[in-house]
């Protein structure tokens, strides 16, 4: 085991914790307040955000959306760079954190800032940010990376640099409150999904992360079962501080990790405009059948640890089967069939895609083809 | 659940990680290495440092006892300050790093800095520091705490800064195959109650936190039943890395903390000097089963959690059975009866040093008044 490992987002987590972007923030600064459709305006965050700042001199970007574009943040970069903003809150949900760590990696570079994505530029320098979560979800309020759609091209790809790691997070788990359900159950879903890309791999005995990942996992299933009480503050707080831990490093330092379900996903975000969580439900049952050979020892550990199954000859097999019972308990697919070409034409764009990507071989192993992508494909596309 | 979190602490874990200490250290800084008895020159740890540090000026100060003293600790505060030492590097286990961060903040005050101790003087600017580890047990590596002896008058205090947290700390598993087995034992036993502190307490619903916890718990069960594998590289590492997260801060935010077990065991080393982990061994039994009514809830989940206990109405109780069980199990003592006076003069010695340092109501609950801690004594002592 070996690993270098450093989280330096400072965490401002509870309620009324907005605040505390007043002395997060030097008020010598000049701030950008990065945010998306508006719904931070409904829901009293907006305004928390403005009371907190009343001493800072600010302007704002608006309208950054699911997924976020290269198109859209380009506009924010030029804002950035016409008003020499020395620092970025960005007020949102994974997609506006996201959106903004390219904004501040692309704001200190010359070029354009898709090169970033295309690894023609690494991102050693970038405006300082900070992050007030509205949606737990992706962790990215306290890591290097992010996630960006090149509209023009249908391309969804990612970047991670520490230079644009939030310096704070202010997770109030108050700002849930008026989250539509379809986002409180992607939440849920992309945060499970974190915690499996670094745990259903191979054993490496690596007894801290596997129950760390297994208490993570026990509490998504636990606060799935509880959906029913997400009206409760200690529901809402369990969420919040889960899906961060998800996916801040901690539980992947180490340790082997997959992320072929992500690379996969994304393809089917850009194509289809499927929502992530949901992108990564369908892909990964049938990606975790497809090799199950290779990952069965740690799903039967899965089996036994997370969903407390007894021992049996086909346990890898009953734990992809609660997986995916799990995803059904929530609502959500497990298979798509939301494509308008024929099924064939469907698999091959997304191998095609894929393959456009150098995504050539995926997974702990580097075993995911794009032949084995294509048999994937087969069963998850229906 | 409320709380502002961060560990800035950089860890460099692995085999062979001690000389990543080179670039860990601008080469512009004047550096003191301090370490204790001499070990590291037997183990091969000084070696490597040295080695390590060839393009660097530095000198050293050895000598640091366990439980570390101010008498001893003074001359080299008066060494950081006579050749403007720039960082200090602590390779030691807990008594050694804790010192130092004595160094580091007493180094930056013109009074006496037994002040910082006893809260006269308190701790924002410090020498920075580092720490190779050579004992996992007290978390110390990236940690803001330390616990420092006054041996004039037998007192053991604690102090906790910001200022001297470690900025990286090496964890290479390698160095502890020389470690004796008492120190491993009480590696372990320590760790074990820094969760214990953290956890059993009472309930407040925060997932994250307990799963966590009882997945540390488990870790260092299932490390004493393996106890004869100790020279294996996994069970080190596992023992290694489980012992730093029991005591970096992550388990215990947000939630009641207990302490008054490591309180009351202080004084214990400060007047027979009992082990550090070996007196916690000692109170911890008495005081859960003095306390079990408001601890019932919290080690009724611990026995189900951690020890896969069935229910039953005394489940509480036989969750102690199975902690003083666990203690036993590595040969470590939960009585004591190695005191000189009688049984009544030593029971008020404690309470007397208790008093004295103003420690008159312990634990989550302030519910440890001195006379709950004389009926623990009673138990405690033999």
């Amino acid at each position: 085991m070996q690993f270098t490992y450093v989280n330096p987002t400072v965490i401002h987590f509870g309620q009324g914790q907005i605040k505390s972007i007043r002395q997060a923030v030097d008020v010598s600064q000049k701030v950008l307040v990065i945010y998306g459709g508006g719904s931070i305006k409904r829901n009293g965050v907006y305004d928390q955000v403005v009371e907190a700042l009343q001493n800072h001199t600010w302007i704002e970007f608006s309208g950054v959306e699911a997924n976020p574009t290269k198109e859209t943040l380009d506009k924010a970069v030029a804002l950035v760079k016409e008003h020499n903003i020395e620092f970025i809150i960005a007020v949102g949900g994974g997609s506006v954190i996201d959106g903004s760590k390219y904004v501040a990696g692309a704001a200190k570079y010359q070029g354009d800032g898709w090169d970033i994505l295309t690894r023609e530029h690494t991102v050693t320098e970038a405006v300082p940010l900070g992050a007030v979560l509205t949606l737990p979800a992706t962790g990215s309020e306290s890591n290097m990376g992010a996630v960006i759609t090149r509209k023009a091209t249908q391309e969804k790809l990612s970047f991670g640099s520490p230079a644009v790691q939030p310096k704070f997070a202010v997770m109030d788990p108050d700002v849930m409150k008026s989250l539509p359900e379809r986002q409180l159950l992607n939440g849920l879903v992309d945060a499970w999904v974190h915690v499996c890309e670094q745990y259903i791999t191979m054993p490496t005995d690596a007894m801290v992360q596997d129950g760390y990942a297994e208490a993570l996992l026990k509490n998504l299933l636990t606060l799935g079962k509880q959906y029913n009480q997400r009206d409760n503050d200690s529901w809402r707080a369990n969420l919040m501080w889960t899906a961060n831990q998800a996916l801040n490093g901690l539980i992947g330092v180490g340790v082997p990790q997959d992320w072929a379900t992500h690379m996969i996903g994304h393809e089917f975000t850009a194509l289809w405009h499927v929502d992530h969580a949901r992108s990564l439900a369908i892909v990964q049952p049938s990606l975790l059948r497809n090799q199950i050979e290779v990952k069965r020892s740690k799903l039967e550990q899965m089996g036994k640890n997370v969903f407390a199954l007894e021992a049996s000859a086909d346990l890898a097999e009953r734990t992809i089967e609660a997986i995916e019972a799990f995803y059904h308990s929530l609502n959500i697919a497990t298979h798509f069939n939301d494509y308008q070409e024929n099924k064939t034409t469907a698999i091959d764009n997304v191998v095609a895609q894929l393959e456009s990507h150098g995504y050539l071989k995926l997974g702990e192993n580097k075993a995911i083809t794009l032949e084995k992508t294509r048999e994937i494909l087969e069963s998850a596309i229906q």
